[in-house]
């Protein structure tokens, strides 16, 4: 089986996770750590209980050179794929793929990618085109 | 004056807004717009309440194509500035250059595409060099 856990500082992987709940409809195949957000938190602790599975796990991170994407770099593997700097659509498309068993990683992150678009160039084509 | 709307579909958008604000350590000038949260939810008039100031306003948003970016898109204007498919080293440096006169939108973007990284891909690199 493979499962997505969405990490991040503060409660940003809980948003992504009621997101894409919300716009997928999809429960129970996403697990969210929000580190930094209790007073007493033992985030490795989290994180080993996490990856400590049989199962192939995607684990989004927020930002490479966090601490959150750090700690879970440790344990990249075969089995442990880890993506940092998430946006919405990389998410979307991880979860909408989990049964995927061709599942193509980079082609699903150079998506990603263009879809973060400064949408005023967008509306500037369209005023073009409406003279 | 330049200020910073974040906006998304569910809770997505004050995911973000808290983890920037704990990773920054800035306050007061970044706003929220969680849609579709509440079951009476007036979204058209949060967004024109948003929008309607002499401000610059750069707004972030959870998807090209989704509901809210579509909103947000027929209020840009060179006052107006949206971003679709936001990720935290995007909302990072804009947060973080507010107050730059000379704010490179076009820069930002091209430099959080690479931000989404695949980092198996250099947890083998670092194999290597070991080797």
């Amino acid at each position: 089986m493979r499962r997505l856990i969405i990490a991040s500082h503060s409660i940003l992987a809980e948003g992504f996770k009621e997101t894409l709940e919300f716009l997928t409809g999809m429960h129970n195949q996403i697990s969210s750590l929000c580190a930094y957000v209790e007073e007493i938190d033992d985030i490795d602790e989290q994180i080993k209980e996490l990856v400590d599975t049989t199962d192939e796990i995607i684990v989004l991170t927020d930002m490479a050179g966090g601490s959150v994407n750090q700690k879970f770099f440790t344990y990249i593997s075969d089995r442990v794929h880890v993506i940092a700097g998430m946006n919405l659509p990389l998410a979307m498309s991880i979860a909408l793929q989990l049964g995927n068993d061709n599942l193509d990683i980079g082609a699903i992150i150079a998506e990603a990618q263009q879809q973060i678009i400064y949408m005023n160039n967008q509306k500037s084509e369209e005023r073009i085109e409406d003279e």
